[in-house]
């Protein structure tokens, strides 16, 4: 017996029409390259997006056929995000901190048939253009400065009509794809569906997720070139939120600027982004005025207790989740439970510090050599995961993979234990865990306590080749401007959390660390560097 | 090209298990028949859960079984929401303010193979027990005395296995299944699935729709056999908020403490409930105490802009709704926009009396004989609506049907007007609207214009035939207690609002009126008992 429910698919033109309906006046603010601010509405984002879907169908698009962007967080980025899956195509992001064998691998792999650059971008785009089989490139003017040889963005919206008619789609019909940008092998592709994104944006948009309304001003600091930007321009459109964009200017002076003369009530970014910002912050405490309360959503890497703590003194409430390109990728967050609020401080700052817990419709399990792990909050195991945007393949993938498990859950490469409670901790990737005598450590654990310390800006720790125990942990550390430490002291300060066996054997003192695409460590760098054992390795761990 | 996203189906057991998993402390409260309240957690309630699918299962129910469900707001309703769907059957809410003959109608055509029945409710199911063909019958101890020659549902649950598989779902299979209430014809009946329920809950707890959040206390007055107590079991679930029912004692003292005493911060229901609470706030106002922004939901009929007034003075937040049982019942929700805060108060109350926006996932429209009616909040258009939980047939209709458009639009039978922003308001039932003279006159704004007199407790309005006009407004007044108003003022109270034309030509003072199972005014009752053209009959409307 089914139910007698309307074949009603979940596809992306609802969301744009139902934008375009209720939400006209609410206003889209983006960061230009000169500094200066573009504002505009839904109404024209609405309007504009339309066109590009129908310009594209004007030029030829066929269903399935995939548009690459090249661009910064910014309006005409936003228009692409909708306007290219409303007309059948498939939004491929392309991530501009790629390098550009990796960049041209992907527009080649993926198929892109055009491309639309920012002009500021084009310098890149031009490193790969003989590389690439592409239609047709389209250029945003957003300096204002004549494009020559090349197709003007605008130029193609005026071909576009205003009555355009949405094709027939599937709600498994293809609506964007993104490549991950892992630090081994070729990047490989994970195609979202349109069902996969409404979903998403459904559960994003929860109050006990990321909570948008009508009431938000939603600035993604995480470039809409990195995993959807975490979805967040879709899940804020849903909601009718006022948008904002901060272009290419990620400094965080710059970003203080817009978050504070925009009134931003949430934002979102890796660790890095809020690290800069929290030192300006405490450099300059009289200069900035934010919102009180602004949600600032931490992903991509786990971000230390310490700085949760430095945040709230600045009445800004840091959330931390977990997710991957391959889970589109919100998988947890990290919101204490109401039932909680009689914990101790201490105690509420530890499960904050944690990745959290599986949004609706996302399951999570850890697997060990033992099999699906207790969940006790100590036993660790490689985080698997399912659910309604989890990828179940990647693109066309070169040579086998080995990311599904036979009962179909996702290998995410992370380590991890998930507590009594249900809360998530990541507590190292598969790789970068460090097997010491048949035993496991911890590197993040380890570079969260050290970055607690008060000389310690920055610290990462990696496994380096032992003769006896296999492996041990070395440790990275970059100091704060004008401070010394010693190798004893840091250790001292870490025996107070964890067994002796843990301390790094050695310590290595750097100017700054060497970041991935997305602003993580590249740990792979530091192994290279670093590998000769030390002389000071011990013989008793 | 698709999306390479796993294939997740959306059905009731994830809901469960987040629930049992991740919200295990979180209470549920019920207020028994002898006004005693029994607490238990969501632990309980999904152990519970789970072995009554499990029993049932232990039982021969097969996929597709109904199990109905005879029983007022409470604990082990809640069992049976979720129970009966993840063993594969379906859920069958039997409204027991219905006529005998009606339950019993409604029963057999649905092929009810079991029934949970409250032992309060034994005396009215004795009423059909001899008409009804039903496998057995489970009855929930409630009273705690003891029940004969029937099985009880405590036993069934011992029955059940902790270690129960659930069946393989798909989504679209049949969760569960209400009749509508009309006053036309049989009932007829509406077959949910398990992907329109799980859809509908997500849009349910959005911040700017219901805004359910694990911070909540829920409470639904709406009965749990109408229209699923409007999804709020199931949103409230899936949000993890703590839940309270008010088992049989739905008079506003026994509401009113209830609300008080568990500090409810939603609760939802028909207007007629809310008046009564009105009443009681108004004439004890030191006696209450409730949460300070408490929101109540109000749907079934229009809700006066006066009780919205009303309520605002004791800082309680009411919200109108608008929805059917064939959309589960979620159609619209009004809440002003962001951008509107600059209204004036006098304007926002205009909006927030009005039925609101349409849900994501739900379209409306209006349409009159010229086609589909312009949004201007002027034109008047029969309501029509689609969506991913809008009903796409009757089960097993008895002769023909008319409801759907050739387009695939479902007819609401309700008049309607839609504004530039948005907002539906309902003007009327398409069978309760005057048509005088060629011209339509709404007895919905009629009665609410009524009751914004001081002197009025309610008021319906109707249609008398007449020789000229066809037909004209009748209007039945309920007067305050210790009231007494003439037919002169009240009519010039009306023409500072109304055309001339729309005046009633006639009133009739009642003690009270009639209603239907789901609280409505029963207008045919009304036209029936004063049918006969009044003597005063005017010739220029």
């Amino acid at each position: 017996m089914h139910g007698s429910i309307m074949d009603y698919p979940l596809t992306l033109p609802h969301f744009l029409e139902r934008a375009g309906r209720l939400f006209g006046p609410v206003e889209i603010v983006s960061r230009l390259p000169d500094r200066s601010l573009h504002r505009y509405t839904y109404a024209d984002f609405y309007r504009r997006s339309r066109r590009l879907a129908s310009a594209l169908q004007a030029m030829g698009l066929n269903k399935g056929d995939r548009v690459g962007t090249l661009q910064w967080n910014h309006y005409a980025h936003l228009e692409c995000y909708f306007g290219i899956p409303v007309s059948g195509g498939v939004l491929h992001t392309l991530n501009l901190r790629l390098d550009p064998s990796d960049l041209a691998y992907i527009v080649n792999h993926a198929q892109d048939r055009f491309i639309i650059v920012d002009d500021v971008l084009l310098p890149l785009f031009q490193q790969i253009q003989d590389r690439v089989q592409v239609e047709k490139v389209f250029v945003v003017p957003l300096t204002g400065a004549p494009v020559t040889g090349m197709a003007s963005y605008e130029e193609l919206l005026e071909e576009g009509s205003g009555d355009f008619a949405y094709p027939q789609l599937q709600e498994t019909d293809a609506l964007g794809m993104c490549y991950t940008s892992g630090t081994t092998g070729r990047p490989k592709g994970v195609v979202y569906s349109h069902r996969s994104q409404i979903l998403h944006s459904l559960v994003e948009c929860l109050p006990d997720v990321l909570n948008f309304s009508q009431s938000d001003t939603v600035m993604p600091v995480v470039p809409m070139f990195h995993a959807n930007a975490w979805g967040v321009p879709f899940a804020a459109t849903l909601a009718g939120s006022r948008q904002v964009f901060p272009g290419p200017h990620m400094d965080p002076v710059s970003l203080l600027e817009l978050l504070q003369g925009e009134r931003v009530t949430f934002t979102g970014g890796v660790p890095t982004v809020w690290m800069g910002l929290l030192e300006e912050l405490k450099a300059h405490p009289e200069r900035w005025k934010l919102e009180p309360g602004m949600r600032m959503v931490v992903g991509g890497s786990a971000v230390p207790e310490q700085m949760i703590r430095d945040f709230d003194r600045f009445h800004l409430e840091v959330y931390q989740a977990w997710g991957m390109t391959e889970t589109s990728p919100l998988g947890t967050f990290s919101k204490p439970k109401c039932y909680q609020a009689g914990l101790s401080t201490d105690e509420l700052y530890c499960f904050r510090a944690k990745q959290g817990l599986p949004a609706p419709l996302i399951e999570i399990r850890t697997v060990n050599e033992q099999g699906v792990a207790d969940e006790d909050g100590e036993t660790m195991g490689e985080l698997q995961t399912r659910g309604a945007w989890v990828v179940s393949a990647y693109y066309r993938p070169e040579g086998p993979v080995d990311n599904w498990t036979p009962d179909g859950w996702f290998r995410t490469g992370d380590v991890a234990t998930i507590d009594p409670e249900g809360f998530l901790q990541i507590t190292d990737r598969t790789k970068d865990l460090i097997k010491s005598g048949g035993e496991w450590i911890s590197s993040v654990d380890l570079e969260n306590a050290l970055m607690a310390h008060p000389s310690v800006a920055e610290a990462a720790v990696v496994a380096i080749p032992h003769p006896k125990w296999l492996e041990r942990p070395l440790a990275v550390v970059v100091l704060r401007a004008g401070q010394r430490v010693g190798v004893e002291e840091l250790n001292a300060f870490l025996a107070e959390r964890f067994a002796k066996w843990w301390l790094p054997d050695r310590y290595e003192f750097v100017d700054q660390l060497p970041r991935t695409s997305t602003g993580k460590f590249k740990k792979t760098a530091l192994r290279e560097r670093f590998a000769t054992p030390g002389e000071g390795g011990a013989d008793e761990p």
